[in-house]
């Protein structure tokens, strides 16, 4: 940022006219192709006109769709529905065209609608030109197809999901082309991942590849079934706890302060000052919480300006945070808390099979475990854990990523469960607004929550009283004066309360078992990647 | 922004330690003030036990709750729940001292909790002493108390929520203390609106003192009860289109350009560069659909940096945002949009009713009326309603803010409907993006709605043909090098498509009939305004 502005313009001036020039020499190339491709459908047709072609008007790329047609008669059915018991009907379908193979006077193709695939099949007869053969196997793959067929029952077709039937086509429309040369393969993307990699000669498409042409790689049966799940959770999540009597808020993203300290915080330029993007949406929730909402969540963008270039790591992610005022102890919330992972959990298992299914074809995993309640081990007892598997730990000290994953599989091996809370953190690792235990000298009333050994939720009892805020606010070496606001929206009166925040992607990572939190955001912003 | 940070830091750092030390003298007032205070209690605890207080234990200010004690054995009744049916019973309560008058040997006090509210009385008997009155009498307005109390009918108290009961009580303790001096009292904000506003000495509290101190205007029935139909209109929107096969997905806010020119919008700075806020989700949106996601949905913060400061404008706001593919005709989208806003106003209708009158206690207001199915009515008739009324608008012009409020007038009186779609705009008034009608030159397959005559939702048939697109961008003179990233998520073949943008806060403020905008944000923002 700062004062070369005029310079930088004038340089993207010269860059963007010479683009501009580049652009529609680009342009006026493409136009002629396309007159030429015209002139040879033209041509075919002519042909076909010449030949007497007998299939005239049951194929062809149809005018752009701009609404001018109702076809309202027209019934649509979806490729899941296909299946031998409306054999011999005929029926009208869109959908993508996965791939194609002309042979001789007939053209095999699959087509695909989201994670869905069937075989069809245009053959020269009676009712079916020549014409139209060569027209359906010059489709790109990917265009949108609409097909008439008849639904004929086959042997087992393995290459589709439906393996039984397969679609005599008797029209066959472009209604929108994908251009010849495709970045990537549906096919390629959606390739298992074998624990035997090293044979055979599979293409693989590598993350940035798939992340740069997003819109091809989420067409892949795994990337439809993520982005379900993913969806599932959010819904689970929220239905949970406004069932609980949680109250839905929105806080705002754009803040006036950094409310710890500034470190790892977007700056805005704000009109003619500045301000910054909302590393949590803590104070608001805190601050509905001093308003009488008792309890509450929110769903939304959290931002962290860390150069970390991790498997795990964003720097704009969902957050799923909740506050929850309680009467006489945290553990009322952990346990609020703990129900309703159980609750999703559950809700996944039951209500996304197929989804989870999908996404472990390609991406193998063993199913997620988790106890009804909840295990709730004690940080001193995973010091223990870690003491007998030969790792020391302080009873101070905070513990490191490659801690928490051996954690995890030696709770796994003694509890079988993929998801536990780990409570009683050292006060000394913990936030200065968490609430020390008063009973166990350096302990605090904290805990975290893992799936698959890595966390997922932080959280902790919150100081509600101004002055002991202030307290320990000092014993941080926090600037109170920075910080005025935060401890100002405790002297109304506020009831004790605890909460967390939920780390939505690495939830839907760990319960499915990826490697990778860019998988699991449709559009993932990490520090070298801003784009799509 | 820019070059004079490190004078800046500097001067900050002396400003700093100016106030800080301010702020030392004023922590160290409050902290003797503080000691006096306990002094005073100590030495009305000691007077209680010369003058043989016969409460000892019944009242005071435990220490502050660090959850040491679980009380598993306590229940709370929760105000709301107060009637005569329980007359007799002894119950906890924990809710916050309201008001309180004492008189005489007695305290009357005003306990509320969220919305309700319910009379208390410690009186001087054989079990209370005139010391454990005294404490009550001298408790802050706000604090956080809770009471042992016995329920007694009694005759309508017109001041509470709870009119038949009052509670009699028997032990009463400090959770959180609210400072003695309030910039704002609950009463005073929660005052109804009324006609005849000259009338009466009733001290009003403006809508910047509100904001300033939200915590505690949260606190009033008409805010509590905002919120919570807004958490309504959130899960009524997402409800209804997941029932409807829609997908919830999450679009990044920071984005690497302004896809439609970079006027209003916010600038970041990222790393080493720099990024924008995104303004709305519409090209990630398209892009779910160019993925094959069929229906999407997201709900999420949307940012404009618009110099607006009016009634309806925030720099930050909560977009709900839907995009459909279609299979020949936008009205199958409209009609979906159509039903959704039906089945939400009637949702409301039905399970918010509480809430909805809470609000109109304060806020007095017409109901909101709604057809079913929706009013459709083209531009051409909207124009032709308002020349019957006087009002000349061109066939290729865009309304005015008051032209639209005139139209909402003019279709309440012919229709009885506050909410309408209003159908085909000109297409000189709408972005490059939006399909032309093919059989209406001028006008386009584009939409708008309304409640109470102000705009809550804009959409369109969407182009998704690159080439067309392409064109239409020239036609508005887009640098197309700009917008290559939107025009390439078309090239993979794209299913035609409409959607739109709903302005969350703008649908509660008028669903409600509510005269500004921050009156339904919970922490507004707006180009004078990023605090708290």
């Amino acid at each position: 940022m700062g004062g070369n502005k005029p310079e930088e313009a004038a340089r993207e001036g010269e860059d963007a006219s010479k683009k501009a020039l580049k652009k529609q020499q680009k342009d006026a190339k493409k136009i002629a192709a396309k007159a030429e491709r015209q002139a040879q459908l033209q041509s075919v047709q002519q042909d076909a006109a010449n030949e007497e072609d007998i299939s005239v008007g049951k194929y062809g790329q149809p005018a752009m769709i701009q609404s001018v047609d109702k076809h309202k008669d027209r019934k649509f059915t979806h490729v899941q529905d296909l299946n031998p018991n409306i054999a011999g009907q005929i029926i009208w379908l869109r959908g993508r065209l996965h791939t194609s193979r002309a042979k001789g006077k007939q053209c095999f193709l699959i087509l695909r609608e989201q994670s869905y695939t069937v075989q069809g099949l245009v053959a020269v007869n009676d009712e079916i030109s020549k014409q139209m053969v060569k027209f359906a196997s010059n489709i790109t793959k990917e265009s949108i197809i609409d097909v008439e067929a008849t639904v004929k029952t086959v042997a087992k077709i393995e290459s589709c999901t439906q393996r039984d039937v397969e679609l005599h086509i008797k029209q066959i429309f472009t209604v929108s082309a994908a251009k010849a040369q495709l970045p990537l393969l549906i096919e390629d993307a959606s390739r298992p991942v074998k624990a035997e990699e090293s044979e055979g000669l599979n293409i693989k498409v590598n993350q940035d590849t798939r992340l740069d042409n997003r819109i091809l790689d989420l067409r892949t049966p795994a990337n439809q079934a993520i982005f379900r799940v993913e969806a599932g959770v959010c819904k689970l999540f929220r239905d949970v706890l406004t069932k609980k009597g949680f109250v839905e808020i929105h806080t705002p993203k754009i803040i006036s302060a950094a409310s710890e300290g500034g470190a790892n915080v977007f700056t805005v330029s704000y009109f003619k000052g500045s301000a910054y993007l909302a590393q949590s949406p803590q104070l608001y929730k805190q601050m509905a919480i001093a308003a009488d909402f008792d309890k509450v969540f929110t769903v939304g963008a959290v931002f962290r300006a860390e150069d970390s270039n991790t498997h795990r790591h964003l720097t704009e992610f969902v957050g799923l945070d909740l506050e929850m005022a309680f009467k006489y102890h945290y553990h009322e919330v952990v346990e609020t808390i703990g129900q309703m992972f159980t609750e999703i959990f559950k809700g996944l298992r039951d209500q996304y099979a197929a989804e989870i299914k999908a996404v472990s074809e390609q991406f193998p995993v063993e199913p997620f475990t988790f106890l009804d309640p909840p295990l709730r081990l004690e940080f001193h007892q995973a010091i223990s854990l870690l003491a007998e598997a030969g790792v020391t730990i302080g009873p101070e000290d905070d513990l490191s990523t490659p801690d928490e994953k051996l954690l995890g599989k030696l709770v796994k091996a003694k509890y079988d469960t993929d998801f536990y809370i780990l409570d009683k953190y050292p006060l000394a690792v913990r936030p200065f607004y968490t609430m020390p235990d008063p009973r166990n000298n350096g302990t605090s009333n904290s805990y975290d929550m893992f799936m698959r050994g890595e966390e997922i939720l932080s959280g902790a009892q919150r100081i509600h009283d101004p002055d002991f805020l202030i307290e320990r606010a000092k014993v941080h070496n926090i600037d109170i004066e920075k910080i005025k606001a935060y401890i100002d929206a405790f002297r109304f009166g506020c009831p004790p309360h605890a909460g967390g925040g939920i780390g939505m992607e690495r939830v839907v990572m760990l319960y499915l078992g990826l490697d990778n939190i860019r998988k699991t955001s449709m559009f993932p912003r990490d520090p070298k990647r801003i784009t799509p």
